[in-house]
């Protein structure tokens, strides 16, 4: 049987990150959550995919939430304690991670799972950065936005996913502390990356 | 003829990052640099070594700078403006650093090398961190202290690394964006971590 192994990679926007992450799952022949973990909080817990996706990676105001839940601004004023906090989702979610990481060998996008799953031995943390320069071309031609627009997205993108990797670990979004390994992509692009990562997971 | 390369290595205090970057050097058979700039930039400038040992890698007090260079306290008070700033001592370091990599291929431990040398295309910049565990472990057994002395010198180290870096560079030390590698020594121990930024090396 072969050892069970869990990557967990955290991602600057637009670093080429996630289809690192694809590809080394595909090349390791395990299970990929990005996106999907998503739809598993959903079905987990019977709130809407809707409502996840919109606080997907951020910390979420009480009224978007609520809108989210389908009350009216009125009714957010009473029914203030009968929604569920940001933690709650946080929960929802870390759980669902726990359980993908028990059921088998995955690669995670994002969402704290280094954090979640530290007390997993089968963890191998790593961390994607890239140049800007690099970035703004890949967001560009992704969001099909200008220069202009792709460096407000980047920047606010990931002021957000470093707020809430703060928030909820006790670590610092992309400060190699945090990590087992961290990788600039623009050095030797996407596929001599993976590559790369991967003669460092299969040690 | 064999492609120069400049490796540049930051690295947490105790993270085995000067060893790291030694064995590095002697697998590619090139040069290693770490206190011997101490001795280069003592002999460019003609200033004792034993200055720029207290300076190293730390922003001295300009007091502590005057006793160095051999005034009386008194003295200090009217030749402030005689001796040299932390930012000349800087300046002169930097020359050697650059210096030594218009030389030819070598490892350069700390001392924002990777900053200094930015323009220069043939340099990779690695930084090498540690568990803390492991850390502590490795300055007992240097520094022949106990466990509460050593997080002491360790903590005190890591600050004075990183205030220096953080004020001489536009990055932040240890941050993975300030790096194209950052590896965890603790996962795979000294000589694997080596194998293994030696293959990012001659990719």
């Amino acid at each position: 049987m072969k050892k069970k192994i869990i990557v967990t990679i955290g991602r600057e926007f637009g670093s080429g990150g996630r289809i690192i992450g694809k590809k080394l799952a595909e090349a390791l022949g395990i299970a990929f959550y990005d996106k999907e973990l998503i739809h598993l909080a959903s079905k987990e817990s019977g709130i809407s995919g809707e409502f996840f996706e919109k606080s997907d990676e951020k910390k979420s105001s009480n009224l978007m939430k609520a809108f989210a839940l389908g009350f009216s601004v009125d009714s957010t004023l009473y029914q203030y304690d009968n929604y569920l906090s940001d933690e709650s989702f946080f929960q929802i979610q870390a759980d669902v991670i726990r359980q993908v990481a028990d059921e088998g060998s995955c690669v995670i996008v994002g969402r704290c799972a280094d954090y979640i799953l530290r007390e997993n031995s089968a963890c191998i943390n790593i961390f994607v950065n890239a140049s800007e320069e690099d970035r703004l071309v890949a967001i560009m031609k992704d969001k099909e936005v200008d220069e202009k627009e792709a460096k407000e997205i980047m920047r606010k993108t990931d002021k957000s996913r470093a707020s809430y990797y703060n928030y909820y670990t006790d670590k610092t979004w992309g400060a190699s502390q945090s990590y087992d390994l961290c990788v600039n992509s623009s050095v030797y692009g996407i596929d001599r990356t993976v590559a790369f990562i991967l003669s460092f997971v299969e040690e």
